[in-house]
């Protein structure tokens, strides 16, 4: 008999399941969306308890919404010391918006030049999109024996067309595990060309060198770890903005150049999720601003880390080169991927309040489980987990 | 000296205006982002105090998720009889995203014809955005003598092209203050065409007549009736869907047939945002359902077109054929539009509670203060406002 798989369930609805009992504290490792930090889900809720009107119910042209967009603009400019060249536009359309946005308004005619980096689902996800709009060269990153995507090619001058309007590359594979500690520099004959990075699952977790790497444009999607879905943040370099440079194809409301003119206000934004992701930046900025989170999110990985290197083969990851290891995303499989003991891991977990190591996607609930450390999880959420695949790996190593 | 023009200011702010106070309630009659009914308010501030996730922090994938999905479609379809042959979907991007989505999932080549009524300020920005897409025949709504936008041409066959992918319409143009109480039939040979309906301000507030009027696509973007910023609902005829209908040209997060196919996660929705629509639509179902709320509508409107009517003049408002009057966004000067008296109004209706009557927009503050009467407002609110009014003319009227 197949082993059935079990996804990503919270304990709230494994009543079925025998063993299973609601857990009073619910670590959430989603993912995406996900939990964001205690303080500013109380904060969020505090918003909710004052008297006046909630941002969900102001004008997005009301001077109280100029305050909380100003705010947050601000705060995340701080945060993340952008640069006044650079224009933080707030979005529509998560991720997949911003797939299409980019050579929409980067590539005035369908025949411009566009290179992208592809090293895992998501950068080849962007890519795909891309081809609608523009010429994509690709940089193929999968091991050219095993067709695996586990590492981040190295970007030498001759597979860079010269004529790029810009190179893509995603600084952190959600799915495959394989972040950029730090964005590459590309070779001195390609420093022209705008490099775009998809941010949406590192974001905030370390300091980004705007000019030294000649970001053109960055982008997240709200839904990791700096808000909710239904807003992305896009930052762009000014001299990429201009009245004519996007293709005549883009929609109004991808078109960074009308929206930076209109002051984010072009059409009407999602209002409440900018104020969420102010709430996030002055936490982060109260907690030391970028570098400190780096500091957190390093430990925070290297403690999951440790456990699957010292378990003697008991937990598996795929990523061998530790740097390019992802703090965020931490692949893992037990006892090679046995389905039944990692049911019966999965199980053991919700009763510890553990949930979101497997989700169900569209490509399927992949061959690993996954433990997400964005900015909604502490040191000490990860020190349950850690724990608990301790004793897991002790008390079910037995029969190997 | 030219008297200095306010716009819509909240009590918060208006301190520094020497005679305003804060007032205890805020009534807001915002033309969206606006207020939802208290009741809905209750529930959102509620879901931020139950123990264990809330939607913000749900993944689109967990059944929690699922469940809420489910919940709001299927209260949708209940409350505004939606016919089975219809997929209701969820969509980032506001209306200005719908305006681009519409041309491009409904015109697979740029040459397609499609056919827009213009007759308000929305309907021509529908239009405009749909110019990139294919080719625009325009069905001209202004005044033929003084090109004012103040009623709804007739639609006669000769001015609809029968090759036209789609004929277009805003049955509430939220600025101009039209409103179509019930969709229009097409003329007989031009019956075959999918009538393409903007409902983002009037949606739940009168039924629909889906299979016989021939609606193709409605669409609505959330903040004005059934929620906020950050979420479209488009539903659509399913015989427009299919593999190949859209454009090759249309984004990814647009194309309502891919995520029709997803079951609405093609992409990441906005979880919280449906959540609250679902609250909405829950609330609808306890008043009474869509006809309720349409008398609830029509009583609101009447209360406030009467004392502008009953007013000798000193109230004006710009749409004489009564069966075209928005119940939505009432429109209304004072005294022909003296700007003195115009602010000494907005001023004492502050100390009253009561704003949002004036939006500073793109397209300026307009010639006309707006009362906007959405879910969020009641017949109470609106007899705040009727008794303000009918004071402040008595007050005001002598000198004339
Ligand atoms: C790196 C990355 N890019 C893009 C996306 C897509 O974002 P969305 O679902 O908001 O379209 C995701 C979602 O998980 C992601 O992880
Ligand atoms: C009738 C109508 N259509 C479209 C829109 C545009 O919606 P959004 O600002 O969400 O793009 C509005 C906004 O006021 C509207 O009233």
């Amino acid at each position: 008999m197949e082993t059935e798989i079990i996804t990503d369930i919270h304990p709230a609805l494994v009543g079925s399941l025998s063993k299973a009992a609601a857990a009073e504290t619910i670590i959430n490792f989603g993912p995406g969306p996900t939990s964001l930090p205690k303080e500013v889900e109380r904060k969020i809720a505090e918003s909710f308890d004052k008297p006046g009107l909630t941002s969900l119910a102001l004008s997005h042209r009301a001077p109280e919404f100029q305050e909380i967009l100003d705010h947050t603009i601000s705060t995340t400019r701080r945060v993340m010391e952008i640069p006044d060249n650079y224009e933080v536009l707030f979005t529509h359309g998560g991720g997949h918006g911003q797939f299409a946005a980019l050579p929409l308004n980067l590539c005035h005619n369908q025949s411009d030049i566009a290179t992208y980096v592809v090293n895992g689902t998501w950068s080849a996800r962007g890519r795909d999109e891309a081809q609608k709009y523009c010429c994509v060269e690709t940089i193929d990153g999968s091991d050219p024996d095993t067709g695996k995507l586990t590492t981040f090619p190295e970007l030498v001058e001759t597979d860079i067309n010269p004529e790029s309007k810009y190179i893509y590359l995603c600084s952190n594979e959600t799915v495959n595990g394989i972040e950029l500690h730090r964005l590459p520099k590309l070779p001195d004959s390609r420093r022209h060309i705008p490099l775009v990075v998809d941010a949406s699952s590192d974001f905030t977790s370390k300091p980004i060198d705007w000019l030294g790497s000649g970001v053109g444009v960055l982008f997240a999607c709200a839904s990791k770890n700096i808000g909710h879905p239904g807003l992305t943040m896009a930052v762009i370099r000014k001299d990429l903005l201009g009245k004519d440079k996007a293709s005549p194809l883009c929609p109004g409301v991808f078109n960074y150049t009308t929206n930076s003119e209109a002051g984010n206000l072009w059409n009407t934004p999602a209002t409440f999720n900018i104020e969420v992701v102010g709430f996030l930046m002055d936490w982060l900025e109260r907690e030391g601003g970028v570098s400190a989170n780096e500091s957190r999110s390093i430990a925070k990985a290297h403690a999951l880390y440790d456990v699957i290197d010292n378990s003697l083969g008991f937990y598996g990851t795929p990523i061998e080169n530790k740097s390019l290891r992802s703090r965020m995303n931490i692949p893992f499989n037990i006892n090679g991927g046995d389905e039944e003991l990692t049911n019966k891991f999965l199980i053991e977990s919700w009763e510890q309040g553990i949930v979101g190591l497997r989700t169900l996607t569209p490509f399927g609930v992949g061959d690993y489980l996954r433990a997400s450390l964005y900015n909604g999880v502490t040191q000490e959420n990860v020190s349950v987990l850690v724990d608990f695949m301790v004793r897991f790996a002790e008390e079910n190593s037995s029969g190997r």
